[in-house]
């Protein structure tokens, strides 16, 4: 007792031998034996990546002590992940956006950059070879919902506009699906767009409403389970692309949604993504001269700036 | 420069400003935002569960610095695993096991206790209602391989002989195929004895031998990418029970074979668990006098002690 460090050593030696200590032996024992298991890998990215999955995979098993039980769930959670998944029903999509992992990746993918236009969720709805339309032209393909008349400019980060700038966008109609749920092969809600010599660019589109994301699969369960709503806040979808500039992939959603107070289901609201969609009484004359009849619409505005492509 | 705190702060004032800062701040209040939708779970465990998936996941994408490519090669591979998993094929169990997130868990809910002997992997090939055999019986059911008499003891930890603990055993073929794995719906390979009064317990089976786990679907892949061998290190699977008893689901393996040194492709190696299987000449009397013909044997002892159930 008269040599301090004794004294001072009692708290380690409690963890450095016994039963504790041999388990917790045990299981950074087994970590490392998976890590060494990949270091013949070719590519050292792919190393990097399965090294660090795998710590935070054991991590996550030994930080919760996960049972055997919880384990088989989580495997049978999978299982019916995969099982509901086919070419139209992207369920592991589903996961990650209700996890916030893919607006990680785009948040990650998309750094900040001064006053470029922030990134969104790319969500499961997206088609290639949408039809092409000319500026000022209807995305809805008869898609039912309020008429919404968009416009804006595509410019950089240094204020210039940019012409030719592909504009892909997409939305669902006023019940909440997109053209793909539909049950025959119609396009509707989506096209692209090309900026103008000013890199402006306006179209008719729908004014977005709230709908809930695919939830009569295991990620719907996985939501009740935990009190969530699967609703997403009203959105429409934009792609932008241009030479030199880094893609982006956005929505923007609409000002004074309730939704975006109870949250959007996949983590997509960024605030400076919210937009006034201005309610238009009937009979109201439309900028382009179009004849609504006796419809209301909206009318909003969207000027978009992208990150150079080195950003 | 007389005030020592300016110094001190300047590193962090480079970490609270600017695109990095904002950028970090983002990704967290992003962690943040899924957290706190979490917070409405009434299963207390499920809300931990979740919270530190959560951290884990998005640590492992911010670390890597996940790309949106590398994330889409994850969905893509998830999905394969999920189309090829079906009711004889469960790859997420493989996925599991490969990533040593199997033994891990295992290891969780199995902790050090003395002398208990240790817990390995469970694996995809376990079959309920496997025939009961007698002490000495074979549990082959015409399978291929060299015969090998497997006896022992069960026991507690005080040394105590347990009897009437139920001995669950299955294995592959000399080819490397379970029962379940045959085109026909045979029952080969696997049975169940109970120990005796004295704790003990015998059967023939057959001497272990190397085989790979299912390697032509995505988890195949994924070793192929790594130059993993796929290849088990020959085991015999043992599942054992009784009342007061923590369940011992372990293997052992075989003495000698090289693919110990390669290692085992999915973890459950221990060497507590390694046991010689000694060669026995053609014509050398069986114990049980059983005829053999001019075909050589093993012979292995494995004396199973089991933890109590709260240890």
């Amino acid at each position: 007792m008269t040599n301090p460090t004794i004294t001072e050593r009692g708290p380690e030696d409690a963890k450095t031998s016994g039963p504790a200590a041999e388990q917790a032996r045990r299981e950074e024992e087994l970590i490392q034996r998976v890590l060494d298991s990949f270091a013949q890998t070719p590519d050292a990215r792919l190393q990097e990546l399965m090294n660090s999955l795998v710590r935070h995979l054991h991590s996550f098993i030994r930080d919760v002590r996960l049972t055997e039980g919880e384990w088989d769930a989580a495997i049978q959670f999978l299982t019916a992940v995969g099982q509901i998944t086919d070419d139209r029903r992207q369920e592991f999509v589903l996961l990650s956006d209700v996890l916030g992992a893919s607006m990680q990746v785009i948040g990650v993918n998309n750094p900040a950059d001064g006053e470029a236009t922030e990134s969104t969720v790319f969500g499961p709805f997206f088609v290639e070879d949408a039809p092409e339309i000319r500026k000022g032209e209807d995305i809805s393909g008869g898609a039912a919902g309020q008429p919404s008349w968009v416009e804006g400019t595509v410019r950089n980060t240094r204020g210039e506009p940019i012409p030719d700038a592909r504009i892909e966008v997409w939305e669902a109609d006023e019940d909440g699906f997109y053209d793909v749920q539909y049950d025959d092969q119609r396009v509707a809600g989506r096209a692209f767009l090309r900026s103008d010599a000013d890199g402006a660019y306006a179209f008719w589109g729908l004014t977005p409403t709230p709908y809930p994301i695919p939830h009569d699969g295991p990620v719907g369960q996985l939501l009740e389970a935990t009190k969530r709503s699967p609703v997403r806040a009203s959105h429409l979808h934009f792609m932008v692309t241009a030479p030199g500039c880094r893609r982006l992939i956005t929505h923007i959603f609409v000002e004074g949604d309730p939704q975006l107070d109870v949250g959007d289901s996949v983590f997509g609201v960024k605030d400076s993504l919210i937009r006034r969609f201005e309610e238009q009484q009937s009979g109201t004359p439309t900028p382009d001269g179009r004849d609504l009849g006796d419809r209301t619409w909206t009318r909003t505005r969207f000027d978009i700036i992208l990150a150079d492509a080195d950003a």
